[in-house]
């Protein structure tokens, strides 16, 4: 690997993991997006020191304020920088006097605004160098690392640490999305925002995630590629060990004019991202919403090893839906040998179908959707993978049951805990057997089992269709990476 | 129009619209499907006169129980059948002998389950016409009219009276999905589940939603298409007037052999399912996901003029996704005029983009967005609809605040207030042109300002992408009519 990739992962290994940092621009005032973004780290519960820095300010958000970074008595890890872009040389050169060998540039205003703009941030590169400072930015929202508990980027992260690494030129994706993740039990390990990618580009973002070990997949959101060769090295380094899903947005007329605009990148046409992609293994995500589906499968369930799958459901439409849309992505659902249905007729109901789907219909007995019928299909070696769709709790029974003031709310806590055994013996059946499961269920974390589901690291997706697409997806993976 | 579809339309007018109905099997026990649904009845708050019958149970539910139909001295507008098919007919006598004219057929075990039960279906048929009763079903879930607070499909509806009519040969589609819609401020006129489409079909259904004034728009879940002709003719009827977006599964191998083991239906190949939504302008959702949002935008918005729209937006990368999207789907976002960036200019601060789309970027000024832009761009007369995406409200922001303790309660109700008001304004300024608008934002009901969005009748989906896919089938729809 070029020596390049290899330091620039690892000067974000540091940036990502500081002791301590400086917020250069935190004041009391809330309209000043460096005092917000220093709310942030703190409301995270970051545990490492922040120091806030600014010319006037004596106290920010409680905390004492130093007028310089040079003026700061502890070791300084990292410097986040929020001031005006004529400024921040200064801010460089008191880094270099203080030893700071890190930072956060979130300031815009550089070659996204023009060729006044170009000449700042040729500037802002040349007294970084000279400092000996490696930076993210400028021009970006800020970077998460959620396994030390820090959150830079302004939005408040409410999951616990995961395994899904983000990295985007656009810093919205880094921040906006945080409240979907929570709503839908997608856990990140760290995100970088790499704004204008003046230093750190987002090929030294995947070798950076490639030896992470908190990150088990990673997501890209790409208006235009700077190095296409560094590009193409650093994504098939990683996607030897771990997977990459990507959404690139320039390949339209529109989308390159706009992507110009946004962060001055230079678009390409479909073709030759496509044939990138191909190259490296890299996973297209054709909208924001399967680059988040896919790479939380990803995240949280091992690699088929083959295409083939069951469908589980007790609902016929819904089975349906997942079987018909697997097939069209690619993944085989065969009809199971006479044997083997014979055998899941004699534990079914007789309005069952066994043929696969496996369609328990109105059976009651939920115990034989989630436990029985996963093992036999596991045990008969039938297929590679399972996709599950149900009514994952009984949220909505019990508003009509609160409503009309029947049924004690103690025989539904009892039911609501039988479904949690149910849904944690479940979860390990898979595991053990190391067979990939995506569900879907049109309930989302107001049914507790769909919560707990989330937490066991078994995706729940809103409609079957994505279930069956992030399965297609890493099916299509497992196959680049030769594991069929 | 063919009097069978008129007629068959009439009667479902009639069952859609029961002041008074009979739930047949209800009784105390929950583990009783009949009574579970009359439960369901009961906790939405149906207003007509509900009577159980059941030939051993004294009360259901607090509700006096009958013995027989027959024994019911007041009238009695729909039977609710939930019983086991071999008692099905005699019920059908009783209703012919109490004169009750219409029934909906919950009751499973006819064509889905091979030769003899194709048999009772046959005799089911029989013994209705015999004693003039109408029936939707059997293997259904059953019907929803939610303006007059009738559910009968064992989920609860939380949302509010809407104009989204659903027909679907699954009745999962009918039930399931009822938290999915609140979550998403999708509110349905009425829903019919057709199971084995016996005597009222799917055709039927469409005749009937063309002339219902509450439905706006029609999702349909089609396994397999009974009688061609008189789909299309029905089709045709209701798609001069409002639009049907249909999902159909039973176009691959594994589709087709899943449908026919649920519903008993015949699947016909992609290509004639295609050919017949061409002609008669149906728009085909790939997904269940599409099904749902494209009826959703329909049901609440004015059909675009024209395929051309403006992105509006404060996010970059979201404006990108949203633009692109939009253009691979067949929508146009043109450059604006230079005479109108100028003037888009002149508001906008420095980092905004005006080109189209329009990025106001981190302007605090929220109501730039909101109102100044989409006034300007309505009167540019440049554009046909409106794509706008955003972060509508500070949920994410409390909950970071509310961890440190800074910022007073009333201060951010204040701007929750404001919030308001702005969508307010933004809301009918749209309305008042008559133009289009469809939103995305990464929050959803936690939100205060997206739950008042979703209450105006503005759509608001959890990415771009799927915000610019909502449009596209519009525009498709308006072009069909001959809009544009």
């Amino acid at each position: 690997m070029r020596i390049e990739l290899e330091n620039n992962a690892k000067a974000l290994q540091k940036i990502l993991n500081p002791k301590s940092l400086a917020v250069v621009g935190a004041s009391n005032s809330f309209m000043n997006p460096a005092t917000n973004l220093m709310a942030t780290i703190l409301s995270n519960g970051y545990e490492g020191e922040v120091y806030p820095v600014h010319p006037k300010e004596d106290v920010a958000i409680g905390l004492k304020v130093y007028r310089k970074l040079t003026d700061i008595p502890g070791d300084v890890d990292l410097a986040i920088i929020v001031v005006s872009n004529k400024i921040v040389p200064q801010i460089l050169k008191d880094c270099g006097d203080n030893g700071i060998k890190n930072a956060v540039v979130i300031t815009a205003g550089y070659r996204e605004m023009g060729d006044e703009g170009k000449e700042l941030e040729r500037d802002l590169l040349k007294t970084a160098r000279e400092n000996n400072i490696r930076f993210t930015g400028p021009n970006c929202i800020g970077i998460i690392n959620t396994h030390i508990k820090l959150d830079c980027s302004m939005f408040y992260y409410e999951g616990v640490p995961g395994g899904v690494g983000l990295v985007s030129q656009s810093g919205s994706y880094i921040t906006q999305p945080l409240p979907y993740f929570f709503q839908r039990g997608i856990n990140i390990s760290s995100a970088i925002s790499v704004g204008n990618q003046t230093d750190i580009d987002i090929a030294d973002c995947l070798v950076y995630f490639a030896e992470d070990d908190n990150t088990k997949a990673v997501a890209v959101y790409i208006e235009g590629i700077g190095n296409g060769e560094k590009f193409i090295e650093a994504a098939r380094y990683i996607t030897a060990k771990k997977p990459v899903i990507a959404l690139y947005v320039g390949g339209t007329e529109v989308g390159s004019r706009a992507v110009n605009s946004h962060t001055g990148a230079i678009a390409s046409p479909d073709s030759i991202i496509n044939a990138v992609f191909a190259q490296t293994g890299i996973i297209r995500a054709n909208t924001v919403q399967e680059l988040f589906d896919f790479s939380h499968a990803f995240s949280v369930q091992p690699l088929p090893k083959g295409e083939s799958a069951a469908v589980i459901t007790n609902s016929g439409g819904p089975g349906v839906s997942m079987a018909d849309s697997a097939v069209r992505l690619g993944l085989s659902i065969p009809e199971f040998s006479k044997g083997f249905q014979k055998k899941l007729r004699e534990i079914s109901i007789h309005t069952a179908q066994v043929g696969n789907p496996v369609d328990m219909t109105m059976d009651f007995d939920i115990r034989k959707q989630f436990i029985d019928v996963t093992k036999m299909i596991i045990e008969s070696g039938e297929v590679d993978a399972i996709l599950f769709y149900g009514v994952f709790g009984g949220a909505n029974f019990d508003k009509k049951f609160d409503k009309l003031g029947i049924i004690p709310t103690e025989m539904r806590a009892g039911f609501s805990k039988y479904l949690g055994e149910i849904v944690r013996e479940f979860s390990q059946i898979l595991r053990s057997s190391n067979i990939p499961v995506v569900t879907a269920s049109f309930t989302g974390k107001e049914d507790s089992s769909v919560e707990l589901m989330m937490e066991l690291g078994i995706p729940v997706f809103s409609t079957p269709e994505r279930a069956s697409a992030a399965l297609a997806a890493m099916a299509k993976y497992a196959k680049y990476r030769g594991i069929f």
